[in-house]
């Protein structure tokens, strides 16, 4: 380099600009009103003694968890899912109130457990309910992508942490289009699930089983590591964390015992879905934050989870309360000829990432994925920025180069939501609104301002018991 | 989104404010006085009535090739390369200025091709010269990293130009730290390169040709596309490149007639090298700017390449002819405990990244490079954006998401290097400087600032003849 001092001094002023503008910004922000009506119960949760240590314990403790992958088994064995059980993804819900894409998955998940034959007919079983009952993935220790459905012969993706061996779950992803998360249930998708639960199931869990008592087990939260040094936020791009998945499990996808045209179709099918790994980066961003629940005195969010019709959180300091409204639409690009009409309101488990950092939260490590989910990339880098004002920490762990390796925004405080009216900013998947049409764009959206506000109310009411 | 108007606003601010930061950079660079002594030549050059064109045409066909992996076999077999016949990175040179990791990759060399048994005892061959030839890579249709030591025996990438059949070639990538090409030598060096030829090439060979026939030859600069979007610059951080190309090739090798165990260890070998890659990046790099060897009147540069003492260019408009001068000693990080005096000068034709637009060129896109080549995170932003300066163009195919999508910067002009004496930016792995040491670093390095006023001398005597 010819004059190196000059040129650092052009890109530190280049930074430094950035950083100034952010930090005008950051100061704008900080004066906004609080949300309306927030004051009073603002000032008895900044009156909790408990607060400032219990959310520091609750943000040390989701940063502490490391997730593996340790096994891929049915649910059945699983979670012990009977024939009739079905999750969700989301907080609770009824038949009566399901979206489209929601009652298209479990039609067809009902057909695939061979409740019925034609998933039509499954209708009626729904609407009596007698033969079947509807609970939340997060209620079970599972998180599910979209509409989340989960059966008892669907295979799942087991994630330990070492140090308390606590675990989570998560489905194998199907790829993108029409596929049952989505709400599709024709033929071609049942088709699908059965060779995911035949074929790919079965081979995973030789191979992960094999990797996990030679070289240990595959580091998933490693891996999220590396992602964000390679363009992926681990919500809507999950292309480098699929691809290292493969490298990690294929050598032992190859061994004796194996047939090869089955083995040759699995690495065609993981490596052709650039979506697989959502599907561990979900578990593991629930099984960090699950490490939270239950601090009390925490205003910090263990979850964020739509099941198409209600968006809900829950918070460390309250239990397993829900706390909803409902859910947006979101903002984005379509596929082909959608457009906005056709789309449902936001549904899914995923929004576990961006309650752990990732996500829309990373989108700042990620720009390519505004050709995807709509954006421009100063957007991105700025609403990486901004997720910052509205969080308890960051994480060393997970770090953006291009701001300089900070760590991503993480541990959601109610309390600063409420202070500022930021709202989480979710990058998401859009499922058709109709059952059985499958994926009709991808987008960009927030929970309803509300249930923050609502969570508030409940923390305010602890906080003034304890006192 | 709760405001996305203003969010937007200040998005495109905080790029606006980079890109005017930048924009005075540009102002500023262009007011820099030329190379000394460069005034006369530059004025000759400019007054050439076939530049405009020639450069436009030059930069054109090279960014036209697309480069196809189509076949993967002995050097013998490709190059015709003969026993005693060694090919070398960089320009011409003879063994008594030949640089240490050059020697030692000779030697090494020769000991693998089975001239000596003891690699030591081949110094004799090569002071003596009467049964050995050196050549430069760049002279039989191939390019190599570091020493660039190429003998019959090993097996290469084959890449070629679908539009006009033209083929470019590079031996497969031993890994980091101790191994030939940065001028290691011993038994394991010997025993790995014996295992890439008798394992890996037939492996490799076997599922290139499968796929090329079947679902159509591997596309390296549409993975060079995509790489750009996953942090990779093709030159030091070649990791997500190295992941597609597994996703690629990996069902092919599982096919019946493999061994199970090699494929195996020819997966994790290849998946556990994340440089892997880098053997097919230089020489899609070699076949695109070959398009534009010859075109008369161009000043672009068509090569840059070091083989250890000397670092070489080579321009469109001056036919074969190499400038030369002293190579440099990079600025970096060293491993363990490795400093500035074990490094030696600048060596490898992987320059031909940097001469396509990629490597140093491309930093912007691979921020996380930084921790491997030092330097900082706003250095490497900058850098992208001060090539734009002295290269002809962009390249749309090869686009920067955080610099807003704009392609790298393309084909270097000797004019505009004379004009703002900036130099190229060449991000390299350093090889000690004492034969069959390896690898001691990794770190920032330009050309000598003479070779550019040489080789428009040259332009400017060619110009002067056309009138």
């Amino acid at each position: 380099m010819r004059t190196p001092e000059r040129v650092v001094t052009a890109g530190a002023d280049l930074l430094a600009d950035a950083l100034a503008a952010q930090a005008v910004e950051v100061t704008r922000v900080d004066w906004r009103p609080p949300m309306p009506g927030t004051e009073d119960d603002l000032v008895a949760v900044a009156a909790d003694p408990r607060r400032r240590d219990a959310n520091a314990r609750a943000l040390a403790a989701v940063l502490d968890v490391t997730a593996h992958l340790v096994d891929v088994a049915p649910a059945s064995e699983l979670l012990g899912l009977q024939r009739g059980e079905f999750l969700h993804a989301g907080p609770p819900i009824a038949w009566e109130r399901a979206s489209g894409p929601l009652r298209g998955a479990l039609l067809g998940g009902a057909a695939l457990e061979g409740l019925v034959d034609d998933p039509d007919d499954a209708v009626a079983l729904f609407e009596d309910g007698r033969s079947v009952s509807l609970e939340p993935c997060h209620h079970r220790g599972a998180v599910g992508p979209m509409a989340g459905v989960v059966t008892p012969s669907m295979w799942m993706f087991v994630l330990e942490d070492p140090a308390t061996g606590r675990r989570t779950h998560c489905t194998l992803n199907e790829g993108l289009g029409k596929v049952l998360r989505y709400g599709a249930y024709s033929p071609d998708v049942l088709a699908r699930l059965r060779w995911l639960g035949g074929v790919l199931g079965p081979l995973l869990q030789r191979a992960v089983r094999t990797v996990r008592d030679t070289a240990g087990p595959v580091d998933v939260t490693g891996i999220l590591t590396q992602m964000l040094q390679m363009g992926d936020e681990a919500h809507n791009r999950n292309r480098a964390g699929t691809l290292m998945l493969l490298r990690d499990l294929s050598p032992a996808m190859v061994g004796s015992g194996y047939d090869a045209d089955d083995v040759a179709e699995a690495l065609r099918f993981v490596g052709g879905n650039d979506h697989f790994f959502l599907n561990l980066a979900m578990p593991a961003c629930k099984l960090a934050l699950d490490a939270a629940r239950g601090t009390e005195g925490s205003t910090m969010v263990v979850a964020m989870a739509r099941n198409g019709t209600d968006f809900g959180i829950q918070v460390a300091g309250t239990g397993d309360e829900w706390f909803t409204g409902p859910a947006q639409v979101a903002d984005g690009l379509y596929l082909g000829d959608y457009g906005p009409d056709d789309a449902n309101p936001d549904i899914g488990d995923s929004a576990i990432t961006e309650t752990a950092g990732l996500g829309g939260f990373a989108m700042a490590t990620a720009p390519a994925i505004v050709r995807f989910v709509g954006g421009t990339v100063p957007d991105a880098l700025a609403t990486t920025q901004r997720m910052h004002e509205i969080t308890l920490g960051d994480n060393p762990r997970w770090s953006v180069p291009v701001l300089d390796f900070r760590g991503v925004p993480t541990g959601i405080d109610v309390t600063k939501v409420c202070r500022t009216g930021i709202l989480p900013q979710i990058n998401t998947g859009m499922a058709g609104r109709v059952a059985g049409v499958g994926q009709v764009g991808a987008g960009l959206v927030t929970p309803p301002a509300e249930i923050f506000p609502q969570a508030l109310t409940r923390l305010a009411q602890l906080a003034r018991q304890e006192r």
